[in-house]
């Protein structure tokens, strides 16, 4: 390929491609796959994916176990540690969300947005904090969850368009699906500086999300206490998230 | 390409290579780097590097800054999430190591063997407990931490050859280097059931580790306690820590 000249980069966009391809068949339903699996779901014939998942376990981005399957391995695990928005995050955040979680012994989560979506990035849970229903690395919609709600508030228009206007999925009698009136809630969310999701993810949890800004004031995250509802004051709570919020807004802008 | 039967998949090892080559680039030391970086590095003319960038862009394997410089993505992050290894681990290990924590106010540590180095998978750290050197999604020599020691203890003969036959780092007067006394080290580990490393990594800490198995009986991780030196009798923390680890154990077990 790189013998033939003129056109040595645009061959490699296939290959790069379908490697990204195959790493996609992994999700937190699937973290063991076979050979088969792989091939099918990359739309590969066995024979070529078997060399890239090769090339993929030589360098540590697959392992293969006992059992013949491949699972994500360490090596690429160590490299999404690198990202900013990962664990870089998490570390500066970790002293305050212990701190939130040593004084209310509930559960207290952060979270960032991928596009039209809520990705968690940490979450501490005292034994006996109230169940929910986010999992570190998970996704979650943008319009149920607090932190969500704040991702959302402070999205660009087109984001909030693309959300408000496709669909919008129910998990509880209470989740708000209405448009109208979420858009009503996420201007309250930018007017008061918090976001209350009141049992809207699971029957009897309360979240309550404040915005951690970088040091050009952007919304870049957020992070938010859940509670059993009837528990705590909303708004008793949401001084103390505020709070927390502040303390690792400037916790990211330190060198 | 896939035109060309009968070497369909030769070509991709190259690309498949020459991609994860570029995401090497990165490190805890360099976590943005420019285009022209990232082709040299890559041994890549700047085109080619280019459009494979943008592919790894385009799929959320790195991410853009306005600045222009490349950074791990956030999809990226999610991917190393599914490393059973990696965040699976941490988080059957997670209640066990935060009641370490509070039992003990003081650091506990999660980490694996990755080749003939420790990778830490999770830290701990109460505020005041005594500073380390280490970092989540970091690496460490075997042959200085108690985890280390611990993971070294239970690695087969030919990583345990190659670790002490080459170069063995000194971090403090007391790092213990010499392969024979290591060796004797070891085989204590292996008896007693936990590794001690005092001083051997920062002049005022000690750390106490213990093994972790899977459900075939294999050590897959190491947990420790690491205090400051003087603080606390080593065999008094030992029982914690060997304590620690048989649940932590257990709850790798579980489905």
């Amino acid at each position: 390929m790189a013998a033939r000249r003129g056109k040595p980069a645009g061959a490699t966009g296939p290959v790069v491609r379908r490697t990204l391809h195959l790493l996609d068949a992994f999700s937190p339903e699937r973290t063991a796959l076979t050979l088969t699996e792989l091939a099918r779901q990359a739309g590969l014939p066995p024979s070529t994916a078997y060399r890239m998942l090769g090339d993929l376990v030589g360098w540590g981005a697959l392992e293969r176990g006992e059992d013949g399957a491949y699972r994500v391995g360490l090596r690429l695990w160590e490299l999404g540690a690198l990202a900013p928005r990962g664990l870089g995050l998490r570390e500066r955040a970790l002293p305050t969300m212990e701190d939130l979680s040593a004084v209310t012994r509930e559960n207290v989560q952060l979270a960032v947005r991928e596009g039209t979506q809520v990705v968690f990035v940490e979450r501490i849970a005292c034994s006996g904090a109230i169940p929910v229903r986010t999992r570190v690395g998970g996704r979650f919609a943008l319009t149920a969850t607090g932190v969500g709600l704040v991702l959302l508030a402070h999205a660009p228009t087109e984001v909030q368009d693309e959300v408000l206007g496709g669909h919008i999925p129910r998990y509880t009698d209470l989740t708000v699906t209405d448009p109208a009136e979420l858009r009503r809630m996420l201007a309250e969310t930018r007017g008061c500086g918090f976001a209350i999701s009141d049992r809207q993810v699971t029957d009897d949890a309360l979240s309550v999300a404040a915005p951690v800004h970088d040091q050009r004031g952007e919304v870049v995250a957020a992070v938010s206490l859940v509670v059993r509802h009837g528990s705590a004051a909303p708004h008793a709570l949401s001084a103390l998230v505020r709070a927390g919020a502040r303390a690792i807004s400037r916790a990211i802008g330190e060198p």
